[in-house]
């Protein structure tokens, strides 16, 4: 445990602060705040509010659950240029964010603000699947494609959702799972593999 | 590039400020906001104090040149238990909070701002040199350590305070260079090794 305690209170601090971020020790934290002292004051204020702002001006999507500013809802809600008949249901809001940089997806989204997770004490209740539920009545949604971590409990929860909500014009999918692009074959496990073996895909058929 | 305008402006803002910092890619600092976003809100308000805090309320202790609460010297110069005549001199503050966090030495220091760099026009004038000048004329200072970088600049910096601070009763030093401790010889460059083998020390002698 290296000595923060020969700083001033502020810096001690700030550095206490950023090492609760994932992957940030305390070690990694100090630096970034000797190196914010080399920053011009205006900078440094304009980061102190940002971040105190997060906490006043950010709040959830009322209607998908992404961060939005308070009061509105979020620009993909509200955006006349996506497909309004379907919905990606994600864990969390940085999937949201992950898929919307792959470019590849132009539809509306649900945060489920987790997953299943019956050991965690997390059932259905404690998820936005109500609210899911509601936008399916009320909106015109032809196909509810399920973007869940391909783990137990993204399995779990997907299937609960395609029981859940099974009805005749409503498609339900579930994004493929396999050797991601890039990878080395050899060092892929077998349960990637597997699925990606029982889904392959007809290239040529004579 | 990745696109990250899909987020409200306060995030935004918090990933632009962090993407500054180095070793922070904006990949990283859109991990730490998002992150931050799972904190409580009265978290991330004592962070964007602290920060903002640190432009306000820390200045440069007005004798060595650390960093301190603003209109107060720093607790080394003022701490009753520190060995008053000697001076280490140091490039900048976390070189003074790396050699605390040693805890091999007890007495006073002096942050020059720099070192000698012509190429970079930076000259004496530029560095906190006449200060240091006047700390040795009023304290009873007999040592001189010079803990600059073992480098080009370095080494000027050492070879210019040493020849402008002789005089009768002040000893000057220079911190050891050599192979680091728990290094691999291996993979020692021959400028280090050099210095490591001139510098050799005795061990036994018969």
């Amino acid at each position: 445990m290296p000595i923060i305690s020969a700083y001033p209170e502020p810096i001690q601090q700030a550095i206490a602060y950023l090492s609760h971020l994932p992957g940030i020790g305390s070690r990694s934290a100090e630096r970034m705040v000797l190196s914010m002292m080399t920053w011009k004051p205006e900078e440094r204020e304009g980061l102190g509010c940002a971040i105190a702002a997060l906490a006043s001006k950010v709040a959830h999507c009322p209607i998908c659950g992404n961060y939005t500013e308070v009061g509105h809802p979020c620009h993909i809600c509200t955006s006349e240029a996506r497909q309004r008949d379907i919905i990606c249901v994600v864990e969390q809001v940085p999937q949201l964010h992950i898929i919307e940089k792959s470019g590849s997806y132009k539809g509306l989204y649900h945060v489920l603000g987790g997953k299943l997770s019956p050991m965690n004490g997390k059932g259905p209740n404690d998820l936005r699947i109500a609210e899911l539920a509601q936008r399916l009545e009320g909106e015109a949604i032809k196909e509810l494609l399920l973007a869940l971590s391909p783990d137990i409990e993204g399995e779990a929860t997907a299937n609960y959702l395609a029981q859940l909500f099974t009805r005749p014009g409503l498609t339900i999918t579930r994004i493929a799972s396999g050797v991601p692009i890039g990878a080395d074959l050899t060092f892929a496990d077998s349960a990637t593999l597997a699925t990606a073996i029982s889904g392959r895909r007809v290239i040529t058929m004579n």
